[in-house]
């Protein structure tokens, strides 16, 4: 797109880093060959997903009805997305073979006309288009998409590539602006940023003026979604919805005068995403500055300090600035995965450093949270304090899961995982033509070309362990370029040093500009202190006054029963002392060290011990507190978990 | 019933408590016309009822179909109830030519089999008895009953009496143990203590055995309630009990095995309140054991500071142990109405005073906060903790309302409330053969017959004021009686006076038993400390860890930003200063005073006060706080409330 900036191949980035290679290990060996067996329902005790029968009945070769959620063909396609990127990362080849074959009964299951959707096609054949509110034709087209143009980027293959470009011709002729045009929207987005991908491969205009279409009409009276709602006399297919308002799918307002995150957290990242695409496609400020806003809106009032996002759990949503409950939240995972990408893409519009901070902070937590450390189990909500006990079905808390489970009746999360740490290089590196950008410090190697050279960049980002990041960059002769590395707050004084010597490099929109002026090997260094740090909240975030969270960098920590027995709301972090760094947890992944500290611990609350309430009488005990990094927990035996303790203030 | 104690009418007692004085004077000159008003959908703004209306369709002296809740025609009969009571008690006299103006309705609606339920009778003719889980068709039948008893014991008349009786009489040919009859039972309990009522009029045993069968035959496999569901194959009328479970109706185990308070709030206290009617009645031990059970569990695990109950806003339900969220629950202002039932109810059966603890906690604070200080207000959740901003529609939040609302669509609470203060008196004061029972320090006057005596009785329960309740009791020749006064527990160091003499007298199932030995007045005092308390909750307890509440007597006290600015998250309590009673708010009812008391404010947490978050830089004020009785919060200016505050520990 526009201004030049893009991510480099997958097939050009290493990943060496002993946590973030751990996962990305993880896609191909485990979650890839898992989920497999989970979308043809064959993981003994999971929910079922239907999701491969599904294809092979809109396909006419198997008989039955559609089964599962509505858009349960969207699990094929993330999990496709997933394999292309393993593919194109060098660790994805077995499964090729698969792919293809998946891709061609996919090929089978799309209609004549190019049409796409097995729950229409099945059991529905004569309703398309006519509930866009709850039907995901559009979400769903969407994924598809994005996993066609990620399979064409990795093989080279077209099947799939015409497959989707079938499907968006045909929704191209039946939306849009011209008269006698359906003048709907998706009540789910994903179309838009989808649409702008499949341009990006294939370079017609039409699929990015559908896309901009789509968001701008989103939000204009009368209100298509809620029109469509009134009118409708069967019973919808989600019941929650009878709570449906148009911020739900941000339909509250055109898209350029949105200034505050609003409804369904999923479908606004979506949508932003494809906004910030458009910006930088179109050149469009109006809809920059809209897309700015809503980054504030969302990263400066609405956010979890873990990267989640939706404070409501019911209809999982946004609700209002410093409204952050840490038991109750939605913070899904592919919430956090929209976050990720509607950073990646603010960056890439703005050129700065800073809203990798975010991105950061959402994979880093939340992202990897959602995953267990054997790849087979998912987090669909991600909270920041739990007790296991009262997270009961049939209560308010129902939609929290104290444990990882093996699969869900609407299983968005666990693919969306797969698809986003198989393309984690994509997050680590971005260029243009005269620049390598490192927006994330994830030990790596990145083979380009810049400036009439071949350049070999290779990062050992050691920053926990030895406060250093080493960056070594060889070019043969080339005209200058620069590595930009981006600065993050979490490094406290930070020097940079060039084949050990210290130098001042310009700090440029949240980069140190790097020249790399001569030919052959040069090494920078980041050099700074990242220690673990105890952070508060704005005191307007009611749930976390008077509360702490531990960090390590980009690494939020938090306590688990196993380490601290249960009763975490008693525990009182003493901030004022230090904390030391211990050894990793044994078994689970990466370098992370484990946090000791000291605080209180509220033994004795009452005068009588088993009444109910009475008399106060606080007895307290010096605790020795053990915190984990948050997105390895939940990964030994079940138990509470907390975030924000309590503070001695 | 068995054991012979018994509310003495309510004629025979008047109220003359500042407080209570108001509340029972408000039912009468603005609950009851404003409800009768709301009744017949004539109040601007407020909730549609539909409920007269249905009656006249359901008379066929209207066209139309059924509007509003399915159990919509309670609104009337608990209406009626509280007008019964104010017939009763002097109060209501007005409303008499009306009430019977609406039982002659309701006689006309009535079937020609005695069948009467104006949403069966309307628009589902043919479906009588086929879902009893959603259909509340008993649970309709038995508040009509309820009213018609009341009525009846009020009035004298018997109109409506007859019409409850011909129900209740096919009631009894369709439901039973015999052969041939349906062997369902009420998804929501409330025909089981009814019955019981009407055999106490009428003597009729088979009421009493429909009720004990009833009770006996739930949870018994194969659960009748789930079966139905999974027969029926129309959409159910509450979309909410896709989450349906056994336990929500209290249909997990028979009755007798039950231990623990489960499922929805009102359910559970309708049902024990009919098991401690029948334990009572039929002296049957395994149930008084179950029954004492499950108070056990309601009181000691699962029940609020303000007798609030119903941890779960979804489904209204009781969870598990100590889980006491202070903000998304539910506590119903019925569920508490159902609490003091029970308790009543329990302490007939044991002759115990503790239940009536419990019963002044539900009555001086969650039943009170359900009506604002006008009378036509009310509040159907009563969180303990209030951020108006996050209280939004289509969110986890949107069943708390931070202001009170004029009706509800489902407005079971505003005439459960009214009934209940209209008939105070009866948990005031009980009567057997030998004693007076006094169960509550409300300022009233009781003129009774007792031992072959007439007796006045007078208290002036100024406890909180001046410490003391003074009871003079006048009585002609006489057999030796006693009157039994409650001690609670919030009278440190009580000591008795008999006419201004120390005395020391025994106390019994903790009541002080008086003896009342000679002919003519004598002036008994209660003596004691009652002062403003902080209070804590069991540790296990995670919302409340480190917290208290500040109480004086049975009033729980909270923090409105009408006295202490917003942000109560930040407030700290210095529970080791002195508390002050200062004066009342000027226009609240009740002479409760304000109590002030010194904590720290936190002013400031992070370092960079507009972040979201950062360093910490915890900077604290001294604060200056006032407390307001909880029954009193929200009849200003709308803002945030907190009972639970944060301690310096």
């Amino acid at each position: 797109m526009k201004n030049n900036i893009h991510a480099p191949k997958l097939s050009q980035i290493r990943i060496t880093d002993p946590l973030f290679g751990r996962y990305a290990a993880l896609v191909a060996e485990q979650m890839i060959p898992y989920q497999w067996e989970a979308l043809n329902d064959r993981v003994p005790g999971a929910e079922k997903s239907h999701c491969i029968e599904n294809f092979r009945i809109a396909a006419g070769e198997l008989k039955g009805t559609h089964g599962g959620i509505v858009f349960g063909d969207t699990d094929a396609y993330k999990w496709l997305e997933a394999v292309a990127y393993c593919i194109e990362n060098g660790s994805g080849a077995a499964y090729e073979k698969t792919a293809d074959e998946l891709i061609a009964l996919i090929g089978r299951a799309q209609q004549s006309d190019g049409y796409l959707n097995t729950y229409y096609t099945i059991d529905h054949p004569g309703e398309r288009w006519t509930n866009l509110t709850e039907g995901h034709e559009l979400y769903s087209a969407g994924h598809m998409i994005e996993a066609a143009v990620a399979y064409h980027q990795a093989t080279g293959k077209d099947a799939f590539l015409n497959i989707a470009c079938r499907f968006a011709d045909l929704i191209d002729t039946v939306f849009g602006p011209q008269e006698g045009k359906h003048k709907g929207y998706c009540g789910h987005q994903e179309i838009e940023l989808a649409l702008m991908r499949l341009y990006g491969v294939t370079g017609e205009t039409r699929y990015r003026d559908l896309a901009a279409y789509f968001i701008e009409i989103r939000g204009h009276e009368p209100n298509y979604l809620l029109e469509e709602r009134k009118n409708r006399k069967e019973e919808g297919i989600f019941p929650e919805f009878r709570d449906y308002d148009a911020a739900y799918a941000q339909t509250h307002l055109p898209a350029k005068e949105q200034t505050t995150a609003e409804g369904h957290a999923v479908r606004a990242m979506y949508m932003y995403s494809a906004m910030a695409d458009i910006a930088r496609e179109c050149g469009d400020d109006a809809m920059k500055n809209a897309c700015k806003a809503l980054w504030e809106s969302v990263t400066k009032k609405r956010m979890y300090i873990t990267g989640g996002i939706g404070s409501s759990g019911h209809l999982e949503r946004f609700t209002v600035d410093y409204d952050l409950p840490n038991d109750r939240m939605y913070c899904e995972t592919c919430a956090s995965v929209g976050l990720m990408m509607f950073g990646q893409r603010m960056a890439s519009l703005t050129k700065h450093a800073k809203y990798y901070d975010t991105v950061e902070r959402a994979l880093c937590n939340t992202v990897l949270s959602g995953i267990s450390a054997s790849g087979n189990r998912y987090f669909y909500v991600n909270p920041l304090e739990v007790w296991p006990e009262n997270c009961l079905p049939s209560t308010s808390m129902s939609h929290v899961m104290p444990v990882r489970q093996p699969w869900f009746a609407c299983s968005c999360c666990p693919p969306n995982a797969a698809r986003t740490l198989a393309s984690l290089g994509q997050y680590i590196y971005a260029q243009d033509d005269k620049s390598i950008y490192i927006n994330q410090f994830i030990s790596s190697t990145l083979r380009t070309s810049l400036q009439d050279a071949e350049v070999a960049l290779s990062m050992e980002a050691d920053y926990m362990q030895s406060g250093s990041v080493r960056i070594s960059v060889e070019a043969g002769a080339h005209k200058p370029f620069t590595v930009r590395v981006r600065v993050p707050e979490y490094i406290k004084k930070p020097m940079f040093y060039l084949d050990g010597t210290r130098i001042a490099p310009v700090i440029e929109s949240g980069y140190a500009v790097l020249a790399v002026s001569r030919a052959g090997k040069q090494q920078f260094e980041l050099r700074g202190e990242v220690r673990p740090v105890f952070v508060a909240a704005n005191r307007n975030v009611r749930a976390d006054a008077g509360r702490v969270a531990l960090t390590l960098g980009p690494y939020v920590y938090c306590l688990e029963q196993a380490d601290n027995g249960d009763n975490l709301a008693c525990v009182y972090a003493d901030i004022a002392k230090p904390v030391a760094s211990n050894d990793p947890q044994k078994g689970l992944p990466g370098p992370l060290p484990q946090l000791g500290f000291e605080g209180v611990r509220l033994t004795r609350s009452l005068e009588k011990e088993d009444a109910l309430y009475g008399e106060p009488q606080f007895e307290k005990t010096v605790a020795h507190l053990t915190a984990m990094p948050y997105c390895l927990w939940g990964n030994r035996e079940p138990g509470e978990m907390l975030v924000w303790m309590k503070a001695l203030i």
